[in-house]
């Protein structure tokens, strides 16, 4: 069967391939005559994926994404043709939440003063991480190595998910109806929600109303999650301290912006997931495939990290 | 006995000491009568502390200081006296620590460069804390918070102190006359060495020639033992790619002073000890001073935090 490898694969993983009797083309390869052989899409490129699903005789039958949200994806087209998804949900937990980490960190210490600061006036209204509870929306992978790193520093990190489950590593779990609860408790949101239609500026107006004494800020979920301009007011009128986002509307995101132009907000321009080795990239992503390989071939079942394309996640 | 409050100390800790027969002055209310009273100074201050060492007659015994070093005091006076220095070692290694992750993670994420950058153009050259091999110098209390820290990264930290000895958390402890096998192995040197005149501008023109390409310098230990104009000109040649510096010299450093202008230069005007609760200044220090009141009230014996004035920390 034909795979399609919009990201690069290993000389050693491509032989694994072979000895499950897969061949691997590349965008630069591939031939129009193959595009509709493509069985399995290894990462997802839209121009390239568009084209595949547009044949009428596509084999198209499993895509391995490169991230762990897939709200770029034609989720519903998919659904309708049994197409199934896996992501890499997991694989960019550590980094992700090592970014947040730096972000806690940044503001807690002060350095997002000294940053600019370049004559001598020390600032030392700081914290530290343990004075700061945090409350993650999102208790998937990233959000449980988000937790873990912070209890490692002695904080309290509470938990908001859909039903209100205990997670290993939380302190509490709220359950999204009744997030207020945990709100009211902390000093730092994380925002880690994925990007559905139920997720869509969930963190309006009314989200930022009832905020009193926010310290920071912080979204690496999905920047269609976030009502920018009602954050925006609540940087104004210091109901937010500061912010750190790591995804905006639109990316990119254009000069003379007002989320660039705020000394409260910090812009990491979706690199949270990002390290030296490209491990959540290439390798790591490719050892995350394999595990789902030969339970495909044998019988074209997919065991670990498939999306459920109602939900989105 | 006298004791001057140099630092507050709150009631309840006053009924302590009024339990063990001590009696309090503040600078404020302290009478010229009282100077040579002194015996416990309670946190120093060159000013009054230059007088009660000018009385003939002084009865200072012990001197608690509210810093790990204690390079400010005259520390051959009080040698020749008789009197006691007891620091507040630990006090501040965990705030300190914090801050120095604060740096690790501020070059490693990339936020170094988004601090400032006011449009669009991400920058992935980001590393994971376990990317980033540690070299302490320094395997006291502060030291081994640092390690500890890392280690809750997955991260990689060598030590270096007086004699090798080993230090539990720390990979591997080097002698000082050997720091350069540490150093061949880091991507980040901590410079935590106390101000004493043996290491005095021990990062000197001969320090930064064995560096090839050092991520991240530190400076958390004492000013005087960095050549700052060495660093500037391992900065300039790009041996070192950045350096977060807490403590400097001269401090207060002088608007226009040239670690002010260097945008691969952080400074935090010795705040690394800073917590919101204070923690570090008063409460904590008490709890601290408490424990060796009992003996020293009764044989003027001090166990805990004792300073060695010959080595000076």
């Amino acid at each position: 069967m034909l795979l399609l490898a919009v990201k690069a694969i290993s000389e050693e993983d491509r032989a694994f391939l072979a000895e499950h009797d897969i061949d691997v083309v590349t965008p630069d390869t591939i031939t129009d005559a193959q595009i509709s052989d493509v069985v399995i899409s290894y990462a997802w490129d839209n121009r390239i994926g568009d084209k595949i699903l547009a044949q009428p005789d596509s084999k198209l039958k499993w895509i391995q994404t490169q991230s762990a949200g897939v709200d770029y994806l034609p989720l519903q087209i998919l659904k309708e043709r049994g197409i199934i998804v896996t992501n890499a949900s997991g694989l960019k937990a550590e980094p992700i939440a090592q970014t947040v980490l730096s972000y806690i960190l940044y503001f807690a210490r002060g350095l997002n003063v000294y940053a600019t600061r370049q004559h001598w006036e020390p600032f030392t209204d700081q914290y530290m991480v343990s004075e700061l509870p945090v409350l993650v929306f999102g208790t998937g992978r990233i959000g449980q190595q988000i937790a873990a790193q912070i209890k490692g520093f002695g904080g309290t990190v509470y938990g908001v998910n859909t039903t209100g489950r205990a997670v290993p590593g939380f302190d509490e779990v709220y359950p999204i109806t009744n997030y207020q609860e945990g709100l009211s408790k902390a000093r730092v949101v994380v925002d880690g929600l994925p990007g559905t239609k139920d997720t869509e500026n969930f963190f309006d107006e009314y989200f930022f109303e009832q905020v009193n004494e926010l310290f920071l800020f912080v979204n690496i979920g999905r920047g269609t999650t976030l009502d920018q301009d009602a954050l925006l007011a609540a940087i104004d009128d210091s109901r937010v301290r500061f912010a750190a986002l790591d995804v905006t509307t639109p990316e990119p995101l254009p000069t003379h912006h007002p989320l660039f132009e705020r000394p409260q907000i910090l812009l990491t321009q979706h690199t949270s997931w990002g390290e030296h080795e490209n491990y959540g990239r290439t390798g790591g992503l490719f050892r995350l495939f394999k595990k789902n390989v030969p339970g495909f071939v044998a019988d074209g079942s997919l065991t670990y990290n498939v999306v459920n394309l109602d939900k989105g996640y």
